[in-house]
C-alpha cells in the first residue's frame, strides 16, 4: 500500500483507493472517480448523489448556450440515480464512519465503485462507461445485510442536474415502456434532443407492479422487498444515452440498446478493450509506485478524454464537467495528441481531421474579426466557430467583466495545428492525408497568418502585433516569440507542402481554396522576413518586446502579496502580473518543447535558467513542460519536481479551481497527456529527427526503470530504460527508423541490443 | 449688471465680481480670479490665505519631481504673505459677511482684488503680475478704520506652500537685507535655486525696527502701530521671483528688480501692455453681456497662459496650479496657437520654436520606444521628454495605479504639431521660419510616423496599428481616423516642404538630420497607400475600426447609470465606457475642426449627427470643437449651446476636479482658447483656403452683433457682423488675401463695404 494522500492510495500501482468519505472533496473525487469513454463521462458519485453532490454524466456534441454567454457541454438525466432504505433510512456514504467507507477507481477497466458499511448493512456500488457500446454505463450495486430487513429502492432518472451556467434541458419528457423508464428533452438554444433510459433489474423481483411518479425533476420507480439475512441483492441499471446529434431518433436508439444486455459480458468486452489500451500506452516505472500510479492515472483521463469515435474535440477538463466547455484549446494538438501520434497514429490523424472538419468555423472567425484563411477558435467545439466568450473572468472586487482577448489576440493556436500536421506528417509520411486534409489546413493557417503579420518598412521585416503568447497574463504583446517561431513554421511547411504534392494536387486544393501564385510568393516573402527573436548576450530570448523591461519579481510568487483578494486575476487588464516579468506558464520554454531541434543546449538551459523563476506555474499546462526541459538541461531534480507537480495535480487537487469568478476546477486533461510526454520526451529523451530515433535518457533518483513501447512506422519498439543500460526490442526493423542517436552517438538499430548511455 | 452665478456678476463685461465669501468654492475662485503673466500664475487669494486656501505662485519653467512620478511646476514661497490684525483681532474675508465682502478681477488690466469690511475696518487689497516686468507682482493693500486702532502687520514669506505630489523646495534659506527679506531654496530633483524677495513699504513707517522671525516654514515680520479715526493706511508689497533656470544669481536679480519700484508706475504700464492686448484679442458681443465678458475672460485666461517672454510650453491649466504638470499638450498648438497665428503670428512662432527646442526630447521619446524621428511628448515640458507618467489614473474602487496609454499610443500630437507648423508657414510664407525651424520637425514628424506605420501586405495599404486618438476613453485602436488624416497631411506636407526648400536648403537640413533618399521614397508610398477612414454608406466615418461594432449607448450619458462611483475613470482598461460607442470627446469632429475643407457639408453633418449623441464631453477640448461644427452644419441652438457649456467651464465650475484619482482643476487652457475660435471660425465661419478668406457666419439668436481682428499678412481687419450685414475694414490692401468668399460667393476685398450674406 502507498499513500498519496493521507486518504489516497494505491495497491499495485493500477488502483486508486479513497479512505473516508470527505464531503468537501467531492467536487474534487467525482472528477477523480469519474469513468468515461470519450462520448461520455460519469462522475465517480455514488448512485444516490445528486446535483448537490455534483454528480454528471456529460456527453459531447450537445453544446448548448443557456445563459447567452457560455456554450457547454450538457449535463443529462442521470438514469443510474438509486436511493436505497433500509428499514426507511436512506444507504448513504455520508453517514459510514472513515474505515468503512471506500471509493475505488480501477484504471485497468475503468471500473469506479464504491462500498461502505452502515449497520446492518454493506453496500457496494460499481459502474463503467463502457467502451464496447459508448452509450451505456453498467451499474452494479450489491446489498448484503446480516439480518432480515425491509428494503425500498427507488430508483430511475434524476433531471434536476448541476450546471454551470444555466439549464440547458427544458421540456423534460418523462415516461417508461417494458419496465424501462425514460427521459427525452431539448436543449435549450440548440433544440437537441436528448434521450436517456434506464434498464433495472433488482435481483429475481418483478418490477412491473412498482409505482412510478414524477417529482421535482426526478421520475422514478419506488420497489419495497424484504430481506432475509445474509441475502445479497443485486440490483443493476444501465443507463443508456443518445442525442440527435448523432442520430435521429435519440430513443428509439436507447430502447434498442436496451435489448439482451449483460452486465458480466459487457463488463468482460469493456476489459478486453482497456487491457488492449493499455498495451499501447503504459508506462511502467520501476521504484515508485506512486509515480507509476500517477502517469497511468493521466494516461487513464487521457484516453476517456478522447472521443475516437468521431472527429470531436478533446475538452480541456475532458468530460469531467463544465469547464472549459467540453472544447478543444491548443491543449489538444500540444499536450494530448503527442501520446497517440507515437504509439496510435490513427487516433492523432483523428484529432487533426476535427480540425479539418472544423477548418469552415475558422474561417468564419477569421473574417468576422477582418483577417482571411484560417484562425482557429481558441475554444473549439462541434463546428469550429469560436466558443470564448469575450468577458471570460471578471474583477472579483468590482464585480467588473473581464475582456480578456484569449479569442482574438491568442493567434498561436492556428500555427500550432499546422505544427501538429506536420508532425503527423512527417511521422507517418501518410501523403493521402496531407492532400486530403493536411494540405488545406496549413494553407489556410498560412494564409490566416499572412493577413494579420504586417511590415514595418524601415526595419524591413516582419512583425505580429497585439497578439497573445502562451503566458496568458501579458496580453496585447508584440512579437511574442513563441508565436514568431511558430507562424516561420508555418510559412516554412506551408512552402514545403507546395514541393512535396503532385502537381495535380496542388492545382486542385489551389483551385478548392483559391489558393494563387501571389499568395504563395507573399509567403515566401514573410518567410524569408519574419522577425525571430534572438537570444541575447546571455543566451536568454525576450519573451515579447520589452519584456525584458517590466518589473522583475523574482521568484513570481513574490507578487502573491500584491493581492488584494486570493482569488483575483492575475493577468489583463490590471492584475498584479500584468506589469511584471512573472509570468503564468511556459511561453518561451514552450518553444523548446515543441522545437527540440532549434537551438543548442547552452541556449535552452539560459532560457530555462532565466524563465523559471518567473513562472507562476498557474496553468497546469506549464509543470508538465519546465519538467521536460529541465530533463534536458541536466536539471533532473527540477525535472522531477515538476513531474510531480503536474501529474498529482488532479490526484492532490493542487490547482485553483475557481479563477476570477469563473469555474475552471475538472480534470486537468493536458496535464494528463503531458505525464506520457514527461517520460518519453522528457526522462527517456525521445525524439525523432531527420529520420532517426534520439533516445538522451536520465532517471530521477528513486526510479529504478522505466519501460514504454512507441509505434512508428507500422511497428511496435518497446524501451526499457534502467539506471544503468537501455535496451530497444522490436520485431522486424524499418526501413525509416534505422538508426538511433544515444547521446551524440549513432547506433545501427538492432532488437534487443543493449546500450549504456550514462 | 449682469448675473453668471447667483454669486458672480459683471457690470461691464469687463470685469468678474464675486459677492461673498465661500469658503468651499476657493480651489475654484483662486484660480478664477487669478493673475498671471506667461512667467507666473498668481492665484486670486487673498493676502492672509495660505496653502489650506490654495493660495499658490506658480512659476514656469521650474519642472521637478519629487515624489518619483509627477513632474510639476513648483509653486514657490509667497512673498505677499500679509496678516493683518486690527485690535488683535485678525482681518480675514472668511469673518465678512456677504454683503460686505466682494473679490474682482478686472480683465481690461489683469488686477485682482478683494475687498471687505470687518467692523471697523474698509480693507481693501489688489495686485498684478506685471506685464512690464514679469519677475513682479505689486500688491497694495488699503486699510481705513473709523475710529483709532491698534493695528499689527505680521507680512513676509509663507514657505509652506500646497503642493499636489511632494515637496519640491528643499534647504530653505530665509534672510533680510535693506529691510526686505528674502528666500532662496533648492527643488528636490533638479537642484534649481529659486529665489523669492518681499518688498514693503507701510505708509510712512519706518520698518527697520520690527523684529523678524522664522517659524514653521514662514519668515515674517510684524510691525505694531496705532491708526488714528479715518486714517488710511496702505501696504504696499512686491513680490519678485527668479531661479536659476533664467539667470546664474536669482536672488541678486531679485535684488537688482527692487531698486526704484513704484506701485503706480508699474500699474500704468502694466495698464497700457494690456489695452495693446486687448486691441488685438479682444472680441466684442454685442447684445449678450455675460458672453462677452466669459469671451473676454478665457482670452485674458489663455494670454496669461501663455509664455511669450521664452519658447516654453502653455500649460493644459495655464500657471493655476500643478495640475497637468504646467506642460503643454496637443491642446497648445489646436486649441491655443490659432487665436494668435490669425492676430500676433510672432506669438504663434514662438510656441512653434518651442516644439522645435523639444525636437530632442520628442527624439529620445521616439528612440525609447522603438521608433525613429521624433514622437512628441504627451505632456511636455522644457526638455519635450514625456511627463506623462505610466500611470496616471487609478482605479478609485481597488486602490490600483491604471496603466494609461497616453504617452505610449496617442501619437497623433506628432502629426499636429507638424500641421501647426504647416498652418502658420501657408499663412505666413516665412520662408526663414520653415528654413530654420519647420522643415525639420514636419521631416521627423514624417519620420516617426513611418517607423509606427504598418504594412497589411494582402490588403496592400499602411495602417496605423494601437493607438489612442483624441477619444480618449478608447486606447488601443487600429486607425484612428483623425491620427490617419493627420499621418497623410504630415506625410503631403514633408513631401510639400522638399518641393519648397531650394535645393540648397535641403541639402542642408537632410545632412543635418541624415534625411536619405529612401526615405523621401517611403514617405511618398506611405502617402499614396495610408489607409484613410472614409464614409460608410450614411455618410459617417468609424472612429475606428470596429467602432461600430461596440455597445451603442444614445444617449452616451445613459452610461452613467453603470458606475459604482462616481469618481471613477470612464476609459481604460475597464470603465463603463470603453466597450460601448460613449466617447469622451470631439474624435473625428475634431478632423472637420482642423481641416473644414476636407469633407463636403454633407458628411459633415452626417457625422455631427451621429456623433454628437455619443459624446460625453468629459474633455473641455470637446465642447468648442462640437460648437464649432455645429455653426457650420446649421445647428446654430446647438453651436450655442456648446459655447456657453466651453465658455462657462471655469466660471461657471462645471468640470470634474477629480477624476480617476487624479486632481485635474484649474483653469481650462484650451478652452480658453477655444472661445476666440468658436467666435470666429465658428459663428463667423472664417477659414483661409488658397490664399482666400472664407466668412459664413451665422449668429446665435440673442447676439445683436460681433466684432472682430484679423491680422493677416501684416494688415489688420476689422470684422464687423450683425444680423443682416458684415463689413471688413482695413487700411491697406494685401496682395495675398484679396478676395472674399462668403457663402459661395466671391467678393473682392475692399475696405468698409457692407455684404449682406443671409
Amino acid at each position: 500500500m502507498k499513500k498519496i494522500l493521507d486518504n489516497l492510495i494505491t495497491l499495485s500501482g493500477w488502483e486508486i483507493i479513497e479512505k473516508g468519505y470527505d464531503k468537501s472533496g467531492v467536487i474534487i473525487s467525482g472528477s477523480n472517480f469519474m469513468t468515461g469513454n470519450g462520448y461520455l463521462g460519469y462522475r465517480g458519485t455514488a448512485a444516490e448523489e445528486g446535483k448537490e453532490d455534483y454528480a454528471g454524466c456529460f456527453v459531447t456534441d450537445t453544446w448548448d448556450k443557456a445563459d447567452g454567454k457560455w456554450e457547454e457541454l450538457c449535463n443529462v438525466p442521470n438514469a443510474l440515480f438509486t436511493e436505497i432504505y433500509c428499514d426507511d433510512i436512506k444507504l448513504s456514504p455520508k453517514k459510514a464512519t472513515v474505515n468503512e467507507y471506500q471509493r475505488k477507481l480501477n484504471l485497468k477497466n475503468g471500473v469506479t465503485s464504491i462500498s461502505f458499511i452502515m449497520e446492518p448493512v454493506q453496500f457496494s456500488e460499481e459502474k463503467f462507461a463502457s467502451l464496447f457500446n459508448i452509450h451505456i454505463i453498467p451499474q452494479k450495486i450489491t446489498i448484503k445485510t446480516d439480518r432480515k430487513t425491509k428494503l425500498k429502492v427507488v430508483e430511475g432518472i434524476d433531471a434536476d442536474v448541476w450546471n454551470l451556467n444555466g439549464n440547458h434541458l427544458k421540456e423534460i419528457k418523462f415516461g417508461n415502456i417494458d419496465d424501462m423508464l425514460y427521459a427525452e428533452s431539448i436543449t435549450c438554444e440548440k433544440a437537441q434532443t436528448i434521450a436517456v433510459l434506464s434498464k433495472t433489474v433488482i435481483s429475481n423481483i418483478d418490477l412491473s407492479n412498482s409505482p412510478i411518479e414524477e417529482k421535482a425533476y426526478k421520475y422514478t420507480r419506488t420497489v419495497e422487498f424484504e430481506t432475509d439475512a445474509n441475502q445479497e441483492i443485486t440490483i443493476i441499471k444501465y443507463m443508456i444515452c443518445y442525442h440527435s446529434n448523432n442520430v435521429k431518433n435519440p430513443l428509439e436508439h436507447c430502447l434498442a440498446d436496451s435489448k439482451n444486455l449483460n452486465y458480466n459480458d459487457l463488463r468482460k468486452l469493456n476489459d478486453k478493450i482497456w487491457e488492449e489500451n493499455w498495451r499501447r500506452y503504459d508506462i511502467e516505472i520501476n521504484g515508485n509506485i506512486q509515480d507509476e500510479l500517477a502517469v497511468r492515472y493521466n494516461t487513464y483521463q487521457s484516453i476517456i478524454a478522447t472521443p475516437i469515435h468521431d472527429s470531436l474535440p478533446v475538452g480541456a477538463r475532458g468530460l469531467s464537467c463544465q469547464a472549459y466547455q467540453g472544447a478543444a484549446f491548443w491543449d489538444q494538438e500540444i499536450f494530448n495528441l503527442p501520446m497517440y501520434l507515437f504509439t496510435n497514429p490513427e487516433v492523432a490523424k483523428k484529432m487533426l481531421i476535427y480540425r479539418y472538419n472544423t477548418l469552415d468555423g475558422a474561417r468564419r472567425k477569421a473574417k468576422r474579426l477582418g483577417y482571411e484563411g484560417a484562425y482557429y477558435a481558441w475554444i473549439s467545439g462541434k463546428t469550429g466557430d469560436e466558443l470564448c466568450p469575450d468577458f471570460f473572468f471578471k474583477d472579483v472586487i468590482t464585480g467588473r467583466p473581464i475582456r480578456n482577448h484569449f479569442n482574438d489576440w491568442q493567434i498561436h493556436i492556428t500555427p500550432d495545428i499546422a505544427y501538429s500536421i506536420w508532425q503527423y506528417y512527417e511521422l507517418t509520411d501518410d501523403y493521402e492525408f496531407l492532400r486530403d486534409y493536411g494540405a488545406e489546413i496549413i494553407f489556410e493557417c498560412a494564409r490566416f497568418l499572412s493577413s494579420h503579420v504586417v511590415y514595418k518598412p524601415r526595419k524591413d521585416r516582419y512583425e505580429f502585433v497585439k497578439i497573445q503568447g502562451p503566458d496568458e497574463y501579458h496580453e496585447n504583446v508584440e512579437n511574442n516569440a513563441f508565436t514568431n517561431y511558430q507562424a516561420y513554421f508555418n510559412f516554412e511547411k506551408a512552402l514545403r507542402t507546395i514541393e512535396i504534392l503532385s502537381d495535380n494536387d496542388l492545382d486542385k486544393i489551389s483551385k478548392k481554396i483559391n489558393l494563387l501564385e501571389w499568395e504563395i510568393k507573399l509567403f515566401k516573402e514573410i518567410y524569408r522576413k519574419l522577425y525571430l527573436p534572438q537570444p541575447n548576450e546571455e543566451g536568454v530570448i525576450e519573451q515579447f518586446d520589452h519584456y525584458f523591461m517590466l518589473e522583475d519579481v523574482v521568484p513570481a510568487s513574490k507578487i502573491k502579496e500584491r493581492l488584494i483578494r486570493d482569488d483575483e486575476y492575475y493577468g489583463w487588464p490590471n492584475g498584479v502580473a500584468l506589469f511584471t516579468q512573472s509570468i503564468k506558464q511556459a511561453d518561451i520554454i514552450q518553444l523548446f518543447f515543441v522545437h527540440p531541434e532549434l537551438f543548442e543546449i547552452d541556449i535552452i538551459k539560459a532560457n530555462y535558467e532565466y524563465y523559471e523563476s518567473r513562472t507562476l506555474h498557474f496553468s497546469s499546462l506549464s509543470p508538465s513542460v519546465y519538467s521536460i526541459i529541465a530533463s534536458r538541461t541536466g536539471h533532473i531534480d527540477e525535472a522531477y519536481k515538476n513531474f510531480v507537480k503536474s501529474v498529482y495535480i488532479d490526484l492532490k487537487n493542487t490547482n485553483e479551481a475557481i479563477s476570477g469568478g469563473t469555474f475552471i476546477g475538472g480534470i486537468h486533461t493536458a496535464a494528463s497527456g503531458a505525464a506520457w510526454q514527461m517520460i518519453v520526451k522528457g526522462f527517456a529523451g525521445f525524439k525523432i529527427q531527420n529520420e532517426q530515433i534520439y533516445l538522451d535518457p536520465v532517471l530521477p533518483e528513486e526510479w529504478k526503470s522505466i519501460s514504454f513501447n512507441l509505434f512508428l512506422d507500422g511497428n511496435t519498439y518497446q524501451i526499457i530504460i534502467d539506471r544503468k543500460e537501455m535496451k530497444i526490442q522490436f520485431e522486424k526493423r524499418n526501413e525509416k527508423y534505422s538508426k538511433l542517436i544515444v547521446k551524440d552517438t549513432l547506433y545501427a538499430l538492432n532488437t534487443g541490443k543493449t546500450i549504456i548511455p550514462f
